[in-house]
Formats: structure tokens, sequence, C-alpha cells
């Protein structure tokens, strides 16, 4: 695979203003550029345009299978002939734009694409059709049962901070990590955009085997929303921790397909909105 | 205007995990649910959809109308008969689908949308691109020089933090601020996207007048992203400050658009990223 000669951050000069003091020096911020995920059709001579996503660069072709997983397009990674970077010598090559060849066969079910249900629901524009849409994927809920000692969810905040800090120098960048079930650090992506973030690390997965990720535990720096959620069930999540508070329709999806939903977890607490009996007691 | 029987927060039992104590209690969560913004052309029968986005319900008249000028798709309040909640009585009600009727004449100029923007771009798919697409929308840099104190960017934070304590029990809610050049709270939006907090702030002075935002303070309680930046671009705001950190995109953005932008802004200190001849030396 082409590797792409990208950055995370970039130095840029800034005013640092204290409370004392006034003065110019150069600083890093975080990356952000678009970058465009194009579906190559067997044999078909054009690839089109899923989606533009303002992201990071960096672990591109991770982010292009995960979106096309998490969002209902493909299900398996054989389905995929190979990704690269676009060639085509009318473009300039900015390695900002993907192109994902599908094999002979494949058939892309866009009614599925979660993004397009809306026209055809027939409850309307609410919640309960949002969990619709999933279901409609052919996502079904996480049934499988472990249990995790509340000590190991404590230590999670912990492990993805210190990683996070060695590695974003910009305090720009929101994280994902998969953690397994006694509380080791597996994989960690991050991005400027939290759903990026998610896509990265859950790509990650999908192009090594595709299987669900049942056994082990998602956590998010930042909240947890719709979106993160739909992402987490479409993988087969079954525990989903984050730095910060859920929203109503995060709780919501996290009871419909079953996924343990931890919120707040900070040190030495969190708080279990649904699937409170995937969490041990106190020793 | 019809009101919706709305409410920002969603009460929900919660295992609240401490370190020596586990306790189930209810707690609220940030309310989120699709909301549609649909485009009715005048003397049309069908209003066609323009897009959904995840929102925590309120001010939904306003976001759908700063949606709309922040995307480039309207210009002036003037374009718009009305906005009211769907009432085709084939789709169920709730307060989810907001209509914006045009006025006889109004012209929607489509290649305009930036989110159509990369497939007729000769540039390809870059950051360059990106600040094109808005220039080709008509924005020009904001011109207007004001300068405004150190000790007035300082207070910011404080501002709106205790506005926004105020009002979300939930944590889960990004906030967007009016403020005047001497630092006077004037509106204050707050909902789970980040993007519909500036949407809703920019939509009331939108629907109010439509006149450019030269003279004020735009302030945001997370980081400043290309998407951001685009709105305050659009609504010609001079100023924007944010608690976290900018973005490259964002900070080529507001320097290419002549907005001053200040990141990290917390207590005593702050960063300024571009356009520092508006922040005044000290006393």
């Amino acid at each position: 695979m082409a590797k792409a000669p990208y950055s995370h951050s970039s130095r840029r000069w800034v005013e640092e203003v204290r409370a004392t003091s006034r003065k110019r020096k150069p600083d890093e911020v975080t990356v952000e550029e678009p970058m465009e995920i194009r579906l190559l059709p067997f044999q078909a001579r054009e690839a089109f345009s899923v989606a533009v996503t303002m992201r990071t660069p960096g672990h591109d072709y991770e982010l292009a299978a995960g979106f096309l997983w998490t969002e209902g397009i493909l299900d398996h990674p054989q389905q995929i002939h190979r990704i690269h970077y676009c060639r085509n010598p009318r473009e300039p090559q900015h390695f900002n734009i993907v192109q994902v060849a599908l094999r002979e066969g494949v058939d892309l079910n866009w009614k599925r694409f979660t993004r397009h249900f809306y026209q055809s629901s027939s409850c309307g524009v609410c919640g309960k059709a949002s969990l619709e849409a999933i279901r409609v994927q052919g996502v079904s809920p996480v049934t499988r049962a472990f249990q995790v000692p509340p000590a190991t969810i404590r230590t999670l905040g912990d492990s993805l901070r210190q990683k996070q800090s060695a590695f974003d120098r910009t305090g720009g960048l929101h994280a994902a990590a998969w953690f397994d079930l006694e509380g080791r650090l597996i994989a960690v992506r991050e991005d400027v955009g939290r759903h990026n973030a998610v896509d990265k690390l859950l790509g990650h997965f999908f192009l090594a085997n595709g299987e669900p990720l049942n056994d082990g535990i998602l956590m998010v720096s930042g909240r947890t929303s719709f979106e993160i959620m739909q992402k987490a069930a479409v993988a087969g999540v079954g525990l989903v921790a984050a730095v910060s508070a859920p929203s109503s329709l995060a709780c919501d999806l996290a009871q419909e397909f079953g996924i343990t939903l931890i919120g707040f977890a900070r040190g030495n607490r969190f708080n279990i909105y649904t699937g409170e009996e995937r969490i041990a007691e106190e020793d």
C-alpha cells in the first residue's frame, strides 16, 4: 500500500497571552484535511463518491473501510478487492481521495445506507426510526455474556490518557481505543473527528478479519452520541465506555442493541447507563 | 409559530459506581433526536429534504435558518416566507421535520452548497479547495477593524460557563455564545452537536435581520474545526474564541477570511492564532 506523506500536526505561529506576558512562539495544531471515499464497482471504469469527511491524515485506508462497514455499505472485508489512493492522472494527488475497489459479485444495498433511511421510514423522523434504520441494516443485539470487574473499568481512562498525551501535542485530537476484557490496550486511533477515530479503530479490525468485536471494550475520549453507538452496534461491540456524557439516543440504542454503556469514566468513578449485568460486583 | 413540546434533558436510571459504593438512581441525559430540514419552493406542492441532523430539540427554526444560511443555500431572511413544523397529515408529527417555505423569485444556487463542491473542484480534494468552496459562495474576508482588550477575552470563558452550568444538568451539551465587544453576553445556544449550537445562534441573528455579524465575538465551548469556522465566515464574524484547540484548517480559514481566532481561552490565558491586531496591548 502506498504511504501518504502525512503529518498529524502542523506548525503555526501563535501569540501566547498569559496573565502578565504576551509572546510570539511556534505551536503545533492538529491537521484537518478533507478525505473523499470512493467506491469502484467490479470492472467499472469510474469510481463514485460516497462521502467527504474532514479528518486528520493517517490510517486513511482503515478510515475508509471502517466508514463503509459501520454505515452499512459493506459487511465483510472479502468484498474489498483493494484500497488505494486515487491515481487518476487528471486529478492532483493530495493523498485525500481513497478508492475502495470491490470484488466481482459484490452487491451494494444502498437502502441500508443509514443516511438514506428517513425517506422510506413509515414512522417518520424520530429516535425510534433511527434505531429501526440500524435494524434494517441487519444488525442484531449483542447477546454475548461476559463480566468485567469495576477495577478494570477504572483503569481505562488513565491508560487512554497516557497513550494520548504521548501522541497528541496539540490538544485537538479525539481518541478511540480497543481494550481486551482484562483492560489491556490493544489499539488506539486518533482524529480531529470523534466518528473518524472510531471508524479508523473499527476499520483496523474489519480489514484484519471482519469478525464481530464481542470480546472487548471500546473506549472513547469524549461523549457518546447516536453516531458513535451506531458504529459500535454494527461492529458487534458489547461494552462502550466514555470519558464524558451519553445522549438520550445513545442510551436508547445501547439498550436496544444489548450494549453495556458507561459514561463519565474518570478516576475511580463511572456511571452505567445500560447493560449493568456485564459489570461485576466489587471484590 | 407552533411550539414543540420539547425537553433538553431526559430522565434515565443509572448505576453510579464510586470508589466504595454502587447505587441505582435517576439521572438526566441530553436529548438527541434527528431533525430533518426541508425546503418548499414558491408554489411547489412538495418540499424536498436538504439534511437530517442529530440535534437537541429547541430553537429548531433558528437551527434550520442558521443551517441554510451558513451552508450557503440562503443569504437573506427575506427569502423565507415562513418556517413551520411539517403538517403533512400522512406523516407522524414528532416536531422533527422543519419546513422552510421560500418566497416567490428565490433562486437557489445549489452549486454554492458547500457539500456539493468537490465534484467540480479543479484543484482536487484538499484544504485549499475547501477554502475555495467558501469563496465561491460569495463570502469575502472580514475587513472591519476593532480592538478588544485582553481583559475582555479573559472574562468570556467564565461568562459562558456560568450560563451553561445553570442550563446543562447533563454535561452533554455544547454551547455557542455571542458577546458584544465589551464582553457582554447577548445570546447563547446549546446543543448535543457543536455545529448545531453555532447554527442555532447564528440563525437567531439571521432571522432578526441577516446583517453580517462584524461587531462581536463568537465563543464556542469546544474546539474549532473547519465546519465551525466556515459558519463564522459566512456570518461575517470577525472574532472567534474557543475553550479548546483549533485545527490546522480552522487556522487557515481564519487567516484567509480575516477572522481573529483565539484558542484555549481558559482563566487568565489564551492563544491568538490569527488576526492578533484585533487584540489590544495590555493596559
